[in-house]
């Protein structure tokens, strides 16, 4: 008989793990629990489907399951897995389309059970028209209640959610006030960046509240108004974007360990506490590889990539993943928004004796059309001045360059290496010095 | 007194040597000589001012002498040095404005004479019609007559700059003929890369000839026709892109040394065979960063690194340049195509074993409008898989993601390396898995 991979969860981490497992040893069996309705979406799209740019929420479906099934994956969709018992090899799930409960053995397993949205037990929190956006579901409720009629919407949370969010709900024509905790919106970045990204919401009407935090949705039936401190904000929707929390329960009642971070623990071969029970995605935590340091950044790039080496492994390969610099894009209006490595705050925190230069130059030569500003800022230790980190804000896709600071700062190159890089100029394309090198010259001066 | 800089021409290398001279070392006096009547012109932007894309010439002008002058740097134009003695420290300079001849002493000096354009010694080359790409003047000329209208030309050589001129003729509604001497456009990058921009340029019109060369040009006092083989190409307008040479003889004559390329050797402090005489630009070689043999790449962005090293050590400064990658990018119609580090062939000229992936994907998630092909192709070496070539051929603006290429090329990393970037994603600026990555991915596998 033979060997069989269990995939618990089927979007980015999950679908990645099967598909790269079956890839790399067709002997094995493979099948993918997922609970939803939908397996392998691009969640990352759902904004953009909000937003009206995207028709059909299937437009986001990367692969069906028919498609997996042809590739020899079998997936159940509806399907809970409800517990896991490591020492018999064997999941317990309840399909919810028939409301049968199945024992199903495996040799090994990958949990990619993901992350759900957090939502604060505010009063008023269940309250029709306040919503979280996690899943294809999540994100035709959002639309539906658009397409009714809407004049103002409120947005809990400035990271990157919520300002992707704040864009898709411009495009109804509805005014957006954005709530954010902490004393900057896009908490993760630098408040310097952030601020130029606040500065052109702003500019497009977003009323962005900072160092607030919703204190009631309040409504007669359905949302009318969010409390916030002394505020009282008339909105008829609402989306919960204050970030995720890994989905660990069943992982934990396992007896699989958690790391500091509260996200499943794991080596390398991302292979967990228990042998043979392996992890992907946004239910499991990363080494960053500045500090060295166990850190949870969910992004749908890493989901993937650590579901291709859990998959590989789970079957007999190798493969190994050494970690995450948490690089992150977002286009914010016309602006594109990026940061990789450690920022300024990062560094104070961690203790890492850091300098900073911060330039703004053009993304094309001056006297070429469409040419726009671009900052770039770079982050890099005192000592040795090897680079840690870099933030752009820039018209939209030159912030696409951050993956030259992303590779130098993996190689390990000084600031001053990384102003000798022999980057490409033309004039549509760049300045004959990209901003990038003009930060790391102007560093080394 | 103070030491003196002399700087042998105004243009990329000799006004970044000058400009990175007086921010070094505020005592010494700087001069610049320039033969022409322009000083630091961005020489790249040339095709979009044919192209009408840039209106005035003068938007081409980084800095005007005026603005040399205020920063305590003498600049004079319309000065050819004709002779440099070496042993005195001394040039020669022939004033075309007033016919006057001045001998001026220098403690250091920059030879930055830049190149000329190649024009073959073809029956016909003088007539009115035909043109070269290197100055201002001569984008006026060209767009002058193109101002008086032109039915049909022809852009002889189908490198960087010939496919740019393309473009700029198209955008006057003229049927443009492209002949090339080699078998492919695009000589510098590999066949099958320049194959995709071959096919764009023919859909938007434009005829290219290749393994063909110009016998002739014809016309009664101005260009009427373009023999090139057995074809008689009717043109009122020929423009000559089939490369430059390097401008050595006035170095030559004062004993400053050639490398094997032909251009000016010099070591990583950009100083010649000569104490005290550096050199920047167009008219130096550089070492290749790949395999270390002196090349000639003239290009804009190293002309100007070249400039900071040579006027920093000019001055009593440090500095060292390490050599290039040649990277390169053009804009041809909607298309990108970048290189960087070595293709397949020089690879087989210069005998190293390598291998190759190329995959064709998406700039954006397949799912985001505008989603756009892109060509990625990887070279890397057999026996121990360090990344030492990249190409890309994409919509416009996404060929600039080169640059993590060359950072990677530089930094020595593998492509298994290579495919674990961290890189930025978010469905407007690329699928899950950068196309970049997909490459390297393939690699592996």
């Amino acid at each position: 008989m033979s060997k069989r991979l269990v995939v618990i969860g089927g979007v980015a981490g999950g679908t990645s793990a099967a598909a790269k497992a079956k890839r790399t040893n067709k002997e094995w069996e493979i099948r993918i629990f997922e609970k939803g309705p939908y397996v392998s979406y691009g969640g990352c799209g759902l904004p953009y489907f909000v937003g009206k740019e995207i028709e059909k929420k299937e437009d986001l479906i990367v692969r069906w399951p028919h498609q997996f099934e042809e590739q020899g994956i079998r997936v159940s969709v509806n399907s809970e897995v409800k517990s896991v018992d490591t020492s018999k090899g064997e999941v317990e799930v309840f399909h919810a389309d028939d409301g049968t409960t199945e024992r199903y053995g495996y040799d090994s397993l990958v949990i990619a059970t993901g992350a759900k949205p957090f939502v604060p037990p505010i009063p008023g929190v269940d309250l029709d028209g306040v919503y979280v956006l996690r899943t294809p579901l999540d994100g035709e409720a959002i639309r539906k209640r658009l397409e009714k009629g809407i004049k103002e919407a409120v947005v809990v949370g400035g990271g990157f959610i919520g300002v992707e969010m704040c864009e898709a709900l411009l495009n109804w024509g509805v005014k957006v006030t954005m709530i954010e905790l902490m004393d900057q919106i896009l908490p993760p970045m630098d408040a310097d960046i952030a601020s130029l990204v606040a500065e052109r919401l702003t500019k497009a009407g977003v009323e962005i509240i900072i160092s607030s935090g919703v204190s009631a949705f309040e409504g007669d039936g359905s949302l009318e108004r969010v409390i916030a401190g002394d505020l009282t904000i008339p909105a008829q929707l609402a989306v919960l974007a204050i970030g995720v929390r890994p989905n660990v329960e069943l992982a934990k009642d396992a007896g699989v360990a958690l790391g500091p971070t509260g996200a499943i623990a794991a080596n390398e071969r991302m292979e967990t506490n228990i042998d043979g029970v392996f992890t992907a995605g946004d239910c499991a935590e990363a080494i960053h590889l500045v500090t060295g340091d166990p850190v949870y950044i969910p992004l749908g790039t890493t989901a993937n990539k650590m579901g291709r080496v859990a998959g590989t492994n789970a079957v007999e390969g190798r493969a190994t993943f050494k970690g995450v610099l948490g690089t992150s894009i977002i286009k914010a209006l016309d602006l594109g928004v990026a940061m990789t490595g450690l920022t300024e705050k990062e560094c104070e925190k961690k203790k890492i004796a850091y300098k900073v230069v911060k330039i703004k130059g053009r993304d094309r030569a001056h006297y070429y059309p469409g040419s726009h500003p671009i900052t770039v800022k770079l982050v890099y230790r005192s000592d040795d001045g090897r680079l840690v980190g870099g933030q752009i804000v820039s018209h939209w896709t030159a912030a696409k360059r951050i993956d030259a600071i992303a590779t130098a700062i993996y190689a390990g190159l000084t600031v001053e290496d990384f102003g000798r890089q022999d980057f490409a100029y033309s004039p549509p394309f760049s300045p004959v010095w990209d901003p990038m090198l003009t930060a790391a010259n102007r560093a080394v001066k």
